[in-house]
């Protein structure tokens, strides 16, 4: 076999074979290949695409690339939850603790990401003392014990994976569904749950900005699941405003806990119980309208809430940050934006809040740099609402009142004021499993 | 500008401008845009294409990446020509000689290539002495002195296409018109000719297989020559058998001397002076007709033959294996191949001719490879000749008698019989210019 054969059978819209594919990731990985022959192979399959089979084939060969989780130390079926990515998504943070409540194990590895805020690993961090570093044998014994742990992905998972996507980035081929979906498919079938739940995000804040991108994708993804023998859904949820009021790390932790105590923003908490429901069905804990009962029952009980307590006390955090949020993290400069007009809140762009809070401090430009805990954005005045002139809408939070101008400048650009009340879209707009595409009453 | 800006544009079948392409030649050139993002952009190119301006822009680049040659001291119209490479493609050697004797000084610089037989520099050089290392003044003056001259490429001409070449070898991107034009032609404007002619070869033995590939790169080359000032013209030639008898450097060097001496094989006698009258249009010399007339009458006089032994002598080789062919290297092993049965020959693969002479050790496998001089195939019987059960259809020359049963084999895969006798393409299917594409009368 001959890479330039396999680079020009693509270059000609040919369809690879398993053992084509498997011999390019293994000589990719070891260095057989070299990088410029990856990126011609990349750059065809972004133009010229890849079949189901393909796609299935390249995602294997991904989880194959490195070590994979062994997760049968924990009891139960083990359900991961993955989300591609939004402003102000704290998901993760409300889902795991409900469906831990609800009698499911969670054992969830997170990355730390590159993106407007910090990646849930990043958000985890702004409260006192937390670990996300643990040993696979003590987050198994954890996972037994308290029923959920969020650990760092750690050891060698996925590296085709890692050396694809550094290779990706500089050379224009993101933007290619079998790509991504192969991508987030090799390294969630390499930690070792046996069922998986996706929040595909879609809009302008998501790495997906249309509906059919992000329906595509779900499909590459739920089509990978289904080959790979781990039963996938996903749900394709709004992305064009941030998700709740906070974008920013220990802002999302506050507003996370204060969800998990009742007091969440309405479109938020729906998202979180339909995901923890999405789990919860795939643990074979009921029909989806009882486990979405169960769901919203384990946060009024006030179960969900002890369930993220005790696993902040087990990663070493201070649980009197969850008691009292008002304790995290705060940045000595938070800078009001205030209405010009009158009027309902007709745009609130996800991408430019996420911009802001990326600018304030939140988010990282660069792999190696740091994230700022308490800077973001806080929003008084959601999407649809009506606001007075003078009225606060949002809060920028930073440490460094240099970097309000540039902020305030992506918040304004973002925000649309005026008469006619918005019609806002369904949080979550579709779910895709194995059977197709079906509706989703929010 | 940013180079994965440009390799996503073009991803997406947009087109690049001047700047754009100018960026990223200028940067893979000097090494601030890796190998990994030019073959991303090569293979985006290969499989989305590049308009006329895309290419000529390309062109333009590569023939500014490094020096130009400059020509303006020898006198007259230049006219460069350039083949794309044949089996048995000695065009050169007696297409020069007759346009130098028509009056129209030819300063040509040849590459040496990498094929099944050698490069031009490769067969002159089978002449005892043959230099075809010549510093820049006195190659202008031997010009201006004795009309003919061909040397190597020397110096840093376009350094880009090099880099380029050597890239594409390597990822499935040789396979693209606007890159193979450009390649051709950014190195024929920066060898400083003021009109160039172009052979371009059509068949199995031929870079490009089938008409429309070969029609397109003659009319992109065209297109080229228009757009930098350089009128060009493209004969498309047949390459589906060997050209002339010869297929090796020494055998190669006897047929075009016995071919100036009047005793050439008809089809690439009609080629060679098909295209010295192409050159000599471009030199304003007359009418095509009156161009053929002269360049016939060159060689009838024996004036052709002058001007290539002058050109001998200047450049130290040895004028008597001019005089007496049998002086070139020989072989030691001449082995014939027969025919097994009596017909007509109605096959004769040049792709497998061209294997064979590259195994009996006249071409280079790898760069760095020498080349056997005296090894070679000649044709004794041609397409469409018939031949009688045992007669010798070939003969095989080699120093090395372990390759003979390889070469052999190749030479047995292309060669036909049978009894119908076979209708031969013409050897000119047709002429590209600026007017479009016309009919040509062999």
């Amino acid at each position: 076999m001959n890479v330039v054969d396999i680079i020009s059978k693509k270059r000609d819209g040919g369809v690879l074979s398993a053992e084509e594919i498997d011999f390019f990731v293994k000589g990719y990985t070891d260095g057989t290949i070299a990088d410029y022959q990856a990126s011609a192979l990349l750059m065809a399959v972004c133009i010229n695409g890849m079949t189901e089979e393909e796609t299935s084939s390249l995602t294997l060969c991904i989880r194959d690339s490195g070590d994979t989780v062994d997760l049968s130390g924990i009891e139960g079926i083990k359900v991961d939850k993955h989300s591609t990515g939004g402003v102000g998504d704290k998901t993760t943070l409300v889902v795991a603790p409900i469906v831990a409540a609800c009698g499911v194990r969670v054992a969830k590895m997170s990355g730390r990401g590159l993106g407007h805020t910090g990646g849930t690993l990043d958000k985890l961090e702004s409260i006192k003392g937390f670990s996300t570093v643990m040993e696979r044998e003590r987050f198994v014994k954890t996972v037994n014990t308290t029923g959920l742990s969020v650990i760092g992905q750690s050891g060698n998972l996925a590296p085709a994976d890692k050396k694809l996507y550094a290779l990706r980035d500089v050379t224009g081929t993101i933007n290619s569904i079998p790509l991504i979906a192969s991508s987030i498919m090799g390294k969630k079938l390499a930690s070792g749950a046996d069922r998986i739940v996706l929040d595909v995000k879609t809009g302008n804040g998501a790495f997906m900005s249309n509906l059919s991108d992000a329906s595509a994708l779900a499909e590459a993804m739920v089509n990978i699941g289904k080959a790979a023998g781990k039963p996938t859904v996903a749900l394709i949820t709004d992305m064009e405003s941030p998700l709740g009021r906070a974008v920013g790390n220990s802002l999302e932790v506050a507003e996370a806990i204060e969800t998990l105590k009742g007091r969440g923003e309405e479109r938020f908490l729906t998202l979180c119980l339909s995901l923890a429901a999405e789990m919860l069905c795939a643990a074979k804990k009921g029909s989806t309208e009882e486990c979405l009962s169960m769901a919203r029952d384990a946060v009024e009980s006030g179960r969900a809430l002890t369930a993220f307590r005790v696993m902040v006390i087990a990663q070493g955090g201070d649980p009197c940050q969850v008691d009292d949020t008002s304790l995290l993290p705060k940045a000595c400069i938070v800078h009001p934006f205030v209405a010009e007009k009158s009027g309902y809140i007709t745009e609130q762009r996800a991408l430019s809040y996420g911009k802001a809070a990326c600018e304030l401090g939140a988010g990282r430009k660069r792999k190696e740099d740091g994230v700022d805990h308490s800077a973001g954005v806080y929003i008084n005045k959601k999407l649809g609402e009506w606001v007075e002139k003078g009225d606060v809408i949002a809060q920028l939070h930073t440490s460094d009142a240099d970097l309000l101008s540039r902020a305030e400048a992506y918040i304004a650009e973002g925000t649309k004021i005026s008469e006619e009340k918005p019609i806002l879209p369904p949080v979550i707009i579709c779910k895709v499993n194995e059977q197709g595409v079906s509706s989703w009453t929010n």
